[in-house]
C-alpha cells in the first residue's frame, strides 16, 4: 500500500509552523494516550503559552478574530499530537472536536468560529481530517479566552 | 442465545418515525466509528434540516418544550446511528449523552429538560439504552436553539 | 513487577471517607464501563444525596468553596469507580475530567476551582491519578450548583 498522504508535507506547504506543545500543568496534563487514542486537554488561543485573544465572540472579539483563535487551538492540538506521535502523519483519523465559544447574549453562529479550526485539520490532513463535533457557546472561559476546544484522535497502530 | 429486543421494532410499535440523519457539514461529519464505538456531532432539534425549536428553556421556551427538543435531538441521533450499523438493533449499548440545555437566569432543571431524551432512549432500546448523562446548562447555542446533545453509542461485534 | 501504589492506602493515610456512590435516576445511570474504560455521568457537589453546594463561583460563592465542592466532586468520582472496580487500586489511569464552573461574569478562574478536583485525585492517585482536562465556565448548572464534572478512567485488565 503505498501511503501518499503527508500532513507534515501539507503542513510546511501551507507555510504553517506549530507552537510548542501546551505543557503539563499541576495535576493534569496536556495530552493521554489509551491504545491508539488520543485524548487532549481544552486547548485556548495562546502561543507558547502567551494568550493571544481575550474577549467574547460577538461583543468585542469579531467572528473574522473568534475563527482564528480556533485555528489557533487546532494548531496547538496538533502540536501535542505531534509530540507525543512524533509526527502528524501518525494520525489515522480525527475522531471529535469539543468547542466552545464564549458568546455575546444572542451569538448563534458558534459553528463558523470552530470552522477555524475544523477547516485548518481538513486542510492539514484531509479526509483523515475529517471529525465529529460538538460546537457550544458559554458565557465565560478560563482566562477570558474566546475559545477552547479539546480533541479524540486515533493514531495508526 | 435468543435475542428477544428489537429496537426497530418497538419504534414501529411506538409509531415513531426517525428524520433523515442529519448531514455531513464543511468540514466535520455527523458521525465517527472507532472500533465498536460511535461517536455523533452535536445534534439540535431539527427534522429533515429545519429547525424545530429555538429559543430559551424557563425564557420563551417552556420545560415541555424544552423536553420535547431534546426528544427530536433523540430522534436525530437514532438516525445516525441506523445510517452507520443499518439498523437500531445493532446497539449493543448507549454509553454516554451529553446534553446542553440553554438556560434562562436561575433555571435549574436541565435534567428534567434532557429526560425527553434519555426516556424516549430507554423506551426504544430498554437496558441498553441506559447511559451516562452530562446534564450542562449554558447562555447560548448555534443557530439559537434551546438543547444540543451528542452521543457515544457501542455497536454489537 | 512489584505493585507499590495503593489509592485505597493514600486515601486512609488521608483520612478521607468516600460518600455513597450517586445512585442510579430514572433512565440514565451513574457510570458505563467499556472495555477497559469507565464513563461516568456527570456529578455534583453532593454526600450521599445531599447538594452541598449552590450558587455562583466569583459571586455568593467563593473560589475556595469553589474548589472544595470540585473536591467532593472527586471523591463522588472516586465512590463510582469502586463501586464498579471493587477498589480503587483496579484505576491503571485517570484518562480526562471534564469540568463545568458556573462563573459570574467575568469570572475567569476555572481552572483553580477544578484543581480542587485534579489536585486530590492527584494525591490519592499519583501518577495514575494525572488526567487531560476540559475546564469550562457556564451560566447555569442543574440544582443550582457551582461545579459539575464527569471522568474517563481506565481501569487494569
Amino acid at each position: 500500500m503505498l501511503n501518499v498522504d503527508s500532513p507534515e508535507a501539507t503542513l510546511r506547504a501551507l507555510g504553517l509552523e506549530l507552537p510548542e506543545a501546551p505543557k503539563a500543568l499541576a495535576s493534569y496534563v496536556p495530552v493521554q494516550q489509551v491504545g491508539e487514542l488520543l485524548y487532549t486537554s481544552g486547548v485556548i488561543p495562546s502561543w507558547n503559552g502567551e494568550v493571544k485573544f481575550r474577549g467574547v465572540v460577538g461583543g468585542d472579539v469579531s467572528l473574522k478574530d473568534g475563527a482564528r483563535a480556533a485555528e489557533i487551538c487546532a494548531l496547538n492540538i496538533m502540536a501535542l499530537v505531534r509530540q507525543v506521535a512524533g509526527s502528524l502523519d501518525q494520525v489515522e483519523q480525527f475522531i471529535q472536536l469539543s468547542g466552545f465559544v464564549r458568546s455575546a447574549a444572542g451569538f448563534e453562529e458558534q459553528p463558523k468560529v470552530l470552522n477555524g479550526a475544523s477547516d485548518l485539520i481538513y486542510k492539514v490532513f484531509g479526509e483523515r481530517g475529517r471529525h465529529t463535533r460538538q460546537a457550544l457557546g458559554t458565557s465565560e472561559l478560563p482566562l477570558g479566552v474566546p475559545v477552547e476546544i479539546s480533541a479524540i484522535v486515533r493514531l495508526k497502530r
